[in-house]
């Protein structure tokens, strides 16, 4: 795919130590002229499914040729496998740990899209630093195989073809009965938005009509467009800018006030208009 | 004015979630050249104040040309408008709801420098992304407004112009009678540094003679030069790198000492020596 | 040395307020080409021992001409010197206050490499901002330097020659008595690891045989090479990225589950077979 523009990086690193200046160190030295983006590096740390859900929400914005260095990768040094896995769009690296399983199995790369995959295991210590520790492959191993790719290296040069990386996802939201859906809270920001896996694609897919949504002993009845709608401090439910359902107070804090935490169970009652026969 | 060189982006949106991120991915997508420098990221959820504040003590070390992106937004997606104003030196762009209010009451923009400021109400979404959601303007209509401005988009492309954009701004010290002034804490630092809306210019227009300046319950009899006058330990008052007095604990942090919140009165005792008909 | 790539940032400003933004903001200013890489401005606040560290174990990483600029500067203002040093592969730029001093005693600059070394005490106001503050020289002085340095500028011009920085480090572990080293907890890391001041060197000099390692009331009998050994929960103890011996627990936060804090007591067991007589 030739030179690519930008490296966009995502770690459970945190930006007090100086880890990601030191992998920003390292693809500086080896391609001067690429952009690095920073996703976020406070995913919890070893937190692989916030990190996969991070890194699936927010790669469809980068300009296509990106590619992302993701390393939330309690492994580190163990024979766990480093993937590199490409498409039409797009490149990622990252440990074979899941953290690319929401890419995979629901982002263009996979099913959803029938572009052919490209996984590669990332073994060819030629790109890797002279020295490698076994404690910090974020530095010696990650960032300067991102540096070679985005000068043009082609991913085939990193190892061996692989057709099973590790496709990880969050749980699906379950149709419990007709009209009723259980889902979870998957993600949490930092207003306090609860973000859960119901995708918008359900209520697409189900045509839901009149709505009623509960979460601990409260219940929202009807789908918002804004997060400043009805009274200040009114829990609203609405269609996040990631496409999922999420929870939110009106200039408020949801998790503090319900004092949700993820995994937390969200209970969609809808009128199925789709299936409605009767 | 062409080209600009740097986009420099303030929000309330932190940097654990992948909002910052997915701003600059749409800004490289549309000006792979522009350097993005970030102010912060971590004013307070919708304190439009402190974003003010923060704004208006920094702008004006950027390059001229600079484009600024700030974003703190309780309104999106309701009605609320949003402004691009532009002066000969800078171009803001943000949501009507006073957050360039010091920028513009205060700054070169204003009234102090007459010189002539554009505004304009954003809303040709010819320079959005495609697909709008109602919650997260700043990857879908901020960042691409402020990439296409940085390759030379005339603002006027943007929409109507106003003449009357949001002007809040703290509130200014209160002269209470002859030499005694009331201000109070507008902003408190990693430092605990607590900054006063008692700017420097006052201190000249009335031409202060001894001064004392009481908080809470304690008392300082002068204004120092640095942080480390006098001794260990000591509570100091400065005219700070805004130009606002602060005070300051010498190696220590005035905040947990003092126990200072934003809007703590401070007052300022002061031989008046420019009106002094005594 | 010609233009600079890179300048690097390490600071105890915190990311909220806008201190480093308008810090960047003045290198843009000046040189808008250099690429800016931030180490960290989490040091604690005044920490230089902190500072000192992490600069110390991330400096090598970056391409040579890169340009540090270090600011962690209780005494901004008063009458401490500002320093800029030199060597073969990297400038500094820091206040002489023992910032530099890893980097220049166990740093190539030093003893070790027998690199000449250039320190200058910067006191040419031609390169600062036409105003200089008394409480903010990051922006005012440090990144108008560091800018003009990156466009070529030779350090000479700064000011004149001393040969006396500031050279603090942090204390060597003692070997008490044969067999026997006592070294102590020098940084913790995002993740709970425990960082010793006890380097790889020293097991490679004395020739280490079985090791045991103790801290707080714990014993660990091993050196591992990853921190994914042993039982989940497992204490360990290896060498680092930085060459240190850290002590870490498998899946969890050394620092958090033995409470320990920086300075805490490491002592080090082992089979010295170098200088074995026995």
């Amino acid at each position: 795919m030739g030179r690519a523009k930008v490296i966009a990086l995502l770690t459970d690193f945190g930006l007090a130590d100086p880890y990601v200046g030191a992998m920003k160190a390292v693809i500086a030295g080896i391609n001067p002229k690429v952009q690095i983006i920073d996703i976020s590096h406070h995913v919890p740390p070893q937190d692989i499914q916030e990190g996969a859900f991070i890194l699936y929400s927010s790669y469809k914005y980068f300009p296509k040729g990106t590619i992302f260095v993701a390393v939330v990768d309690p492994g580190v040094g163990t024979r766990r496998r480093i993937v590199c896995v490409r498409t039409g769009g797009y490149t990622f690296l990252a440990p074979d740990n899941g953290l690319l399983g929401l890419v995979i199995t629901k982002g263009e790369v996979g099913a959803r899209c029938n572009v052919p995959l490209l996984a590669v295991e990332v073994t060819n210590a030629r790109y890797f630093l002279p020295e490698v520790s076994s404690t910090f492959h974020g530095r010696d191993v990650f960032a300067p195989v991102a540096a070679h790719l985005s000068r043009g290296l082609n991913p085939a040069r990193l190892g061996r073809r692989i057709d099973d990386p590790h496709t990880f996802s969050f749980p699906d939201p379950l149709v419990v009965k007709k009209g009723v859906m259980a889902g979870e809270i998957i993600h949490i920001d930092r207003f306090g938005n609860l973000i859960t896996n119901v995708e918008h694609v359900w209520a697409e897919v189900l045509d839901w009509g009149p709505v009623s949504i509960s979460v601990k002993d409260k219940e929202i009845s009807r789908i918002s467009r804004t997060y400043q709608e009805g009274q200040v401090g009114e829990l609203l439910a609405l269609f996040g800018s990631s496409g999922y359902l999420e929870l939110s107070i009106n200039m408020g804090n949801a998790r503090e006030v319900l004092g949700c935490v993820r995994g937390d169970k969200v209970i969609v009652r809808y009128k199925d208009r789709a299936y409605n026969n009767d």
